[in-house]
């Protein structure tokens, strides 16, 4: 059971119908792929966030650029909004219809459109899963690393700027997003980029459509990076008896500069999940989970170095998974932390923190967190991409009592100040959605929301695309 | 002796001359640091292209974020056009007054505010320089890898979304830029970015200004990634019978993902003109320059690698430098290349392409174009990031002979349609300013470049940030 949108969002609702004309356009064009049906439209107005608000009006799944640039054309005639649905996974509201509209559902538009094994590129359309990529593309020897928790699609990962537990080592979509084709606020398609690995052509529109969460205009075609899968893969769990030993410990890996491809810290709370939901048998105390990739000889001398460090703070043996099956089933595990955590108190709903700082600053914010906690008596969780020095607790709360959802909030609050405090930033990967506002303005300052706003503004003119995310009107 | 600008571009020349009372203004507040002298505006209205517009009305040498505030809000008030200048060393006309107004000299601006080794990043004044950022932080057992051949101002190199010979690994402005102070059009004091290694939230200010030319702000302040020191730095030269082979093997080196930290091409041309001016005694026939960067166990595996692959393509034997200062020669020799290669042709001008394309079009696209260029006549050298995909033919032009200048165009110009052909970028380190306006808009489409215009439109709406740039208008 979702809550209502909080009292300080409420002024978001402001509903902008789509006209039965428009309607009737749409089911003209796109007949079954058009459906008013109750069902199928809250099924598009909700997401992983914790809030209820009314459907969007209509949902239209599209097949190409062309349609989506039909039904975005339509919408700039009659001044509704559009909010590109992908697979549903995010995690801050950002396809929460606050203003109705149509929700773009683009999980149709799932074909590889073409492969390029000896550049390392690859275009898709923006409905492809990060999963189905990986599968289609596993006989090139090639892999695409970037992994949220959900399989999501790789439009809404370009659209959050989202990472995962790979972009120690690989970066984020920031990096990894090579050109896109981009159906704009008035229905124009344009294409920004190129498969070139760099380039000096005037302004980065690539880089400023990444992580506008659907607000300027709705990606539909991704041309994204790829990388050689390592000939060899070692993954190992650490386990140690304090969150500090552990977070120590990735603080000097990243510090010595080792390349290594994933470290992720589950406290003994997150351990503890997984075990019962994936039916493993870790040691329930805060554990570093990590691996790393390069040649034979190469992965040798970056374990020595992390087993010396980890020695020097208490870490115990590493346990390997040595299988491909076993790596498998350790990052599943890991994937379902978020899940698996869910489950440590029934019928409660999860308030996500996504703060990120710089390494040096990890243990200050982590272990000032946990106390906090602690010392608040929520159940929680956390997981964390601590290599980026970027974690998430998950505050357990029960969405029938307020208290529990304002102590979370304030929990919530309190760990951004600090991470900003410690010059970091409210969201890693997550983005802002409806959730961050605020958080956005304290970050960035109200000059730098200005000039965003200023972006949207002429970008958008009738703030059709995906509206009251980011930043209020 | 530089020549006219072209006709197509003169309509780009609209003088908005600096009132007098602005320049009293400027005259007061800046004293000594505010000069309207002809000697000093021509030297800010020049940069290393070819060619000569009347220079800026007047140069103000500022020492602080608030004091560029100042000029900028200064300029707003009477709408006159206002020129970052840090080094001078742009190539595509970047500091060209073609509208006239006030040259911003920031290289007063030459202080490190803060290193913070344990986070690897550093924050720097716009006016420093790469070499000048190297040597400071060299204690920290860190180092800054962007490095066009000039010593560029790391504002400057922001602004023209640089790299140089280190990207194929490190990447470039663009992946190594965290944050910025910005001072906006109208004069405000801004901040994008934090130095957390990720965040999503909301637009990527940072990369919209990072390859911006100086059109929508001034960067004052930039917050950078640093990199530790590799413990083991190698360095070769091989010498292969064709251009043909030692792109082969570039290209194969990529796909395999070798982490290869530098991999240069100079063609014969380029080492002979290296070989004089450097007094260094290189075969002079097509050449591949290489680093390699890791542990010692991991650069003898890289290097291993290379060297069957290059044996594979006639590659003759590895020449090593040895010693930190074989390589620094080496390296330096390289980074004189321009300017060792301007004197094969006593009194010439360079006319300097910077296409990249995606690696396995390297070949066709570098081997077409020795080909039309051998059969022009005109003389020329190349060198070439060619483990990114880019390269640079410069055509060596007698400045007072039209035909020459034509010649070199029409060959720039073939360069660029095959590159963009072989999906790839008319631009990859220099940037578009004034010589490749028209390249941009076939590459881009006038989709995307409108775009860029409603963007640069809504932040500057007094076009007073470095107009004529990147588009017309």
């Amino acid at each position: 059971m979702n809550a209502p949108l909080p009292a300080h969002l409420q002024p978001l609702l402001d509903p902008r119908p789509v006209p039965p004309a428009m309607i009737d356009a749409l089911k003209a064009r796109f007949g079954d792929r058009c459906s008013t049906a109750l069902a199928v439209r809250e099924q598009h107005g909700r997401d992983e966030s914790p809030f209820d608000v009314p459907p969007p009006d209509v949902v239209v799944y599209c097949d190409s650029t062309d349609e989506v640039a039909a039904v975005v054309k339509l919408a700039d005639a009659h001044a509704v909004p559009v909010i590109p649905y992908g697979a549903g996974s995010s995690l801050e509201g950002h396809l929460l219809a606050v203003q109705g509209g149509v929700s773009i559902d683009l999980s149709r538009m799932n074909r590889i459109l073409s492969i390029q094994p000896e550049d390392l590129t690859v275009t898709v359309q923006a409905g492809v899963t990060r999963m189905q990529l990986n599968n289609e593309i596993r006989h090139t020897g090639l892999f695409f690393p970037i992994d949220p928790g959900a399989d999501a699609s790789l439009g809404g990962m370009s659209a959050t700027r989202a990472s995962g537990t790979n972009a120690v080592r690989y970066g984020t979509m920031r990096e990894n997003v090579l050109a896109l084709t981009v159906v704009t606020a008035s229905g124009e398609v344009i294409h920004t980029g190129t498969r070139a690995r760099k380039s000096s052509a005037g302004y980065d529109l690539t880089r400023l459509m990444v992580g506008s969460e659907g607000t300027l205009g709705v990606m539909t075609e991704i041309t994204l990076k790829l990388f050689p899968q390592p000939e060899a893969v070692m993954a190992a769990v650490c386990s140690f008896p304090t969150i500090a030993d552990a977070v120590q410990t990735t603080i000097e890996v990243i510090q010595m500069g080792v390349p290594i491809a994933r470290c992720e810290l589950l406290d003994g709370n997150a351990v503890k999940a997984v075990n019962r939901h994936d039916k493993l048998s870790l040691r329930e105390s805060p554990m570093l989970l990590m691996e790393f990739h390069g040649t034979p000889a190469g992965v040798k001398e970056q374990i020595e170095t992390v087993e010396q460090i980890a020695g020097e703070h208490q870490g115990l043996a590493f346990e390997w998974a040595e299988t491909p099956e076993e790596r498998t089933r350790l990052w599943t595990a890991r994937h379902h932390a978020y899940l698996s955590g869910l489950q440590l108190k029934p019928g409660c709903r999860a308030v996500t923190t996504d703060t990120c700082v710089p390494i040096s600053r990890l243990a200050e914010c982590l272990l000032d967190t946990v106390a906090e906690v602690d010392e608040s008596g929520l159940p929680y969780f956390i997981v964390g991409h601590v290599g980026d020095g970027n974690f998430h607790v998950a505050y357990l709360i029960d969405p029938n009592i307020p208290a529990e959802r304002e102590t979370a909030e304030r929990l919530n609050h309190q760990l951004v100040q600090r991470a900003l405090q410690l010059d970091g930033t409210c969201t890693g990967e997550h983005g802002i959605g409806l959730h961050k506002m605020e958080f956005l303005v304290s970050e960035a300052g109200a000059g730098a929301v200005d000039m965003m706003r200023t972006v949207k503004r002429a970008l958008d003119p009738k703030n059709i695309m995906n509206p009251g995310k980011i930043f209020a009107g």
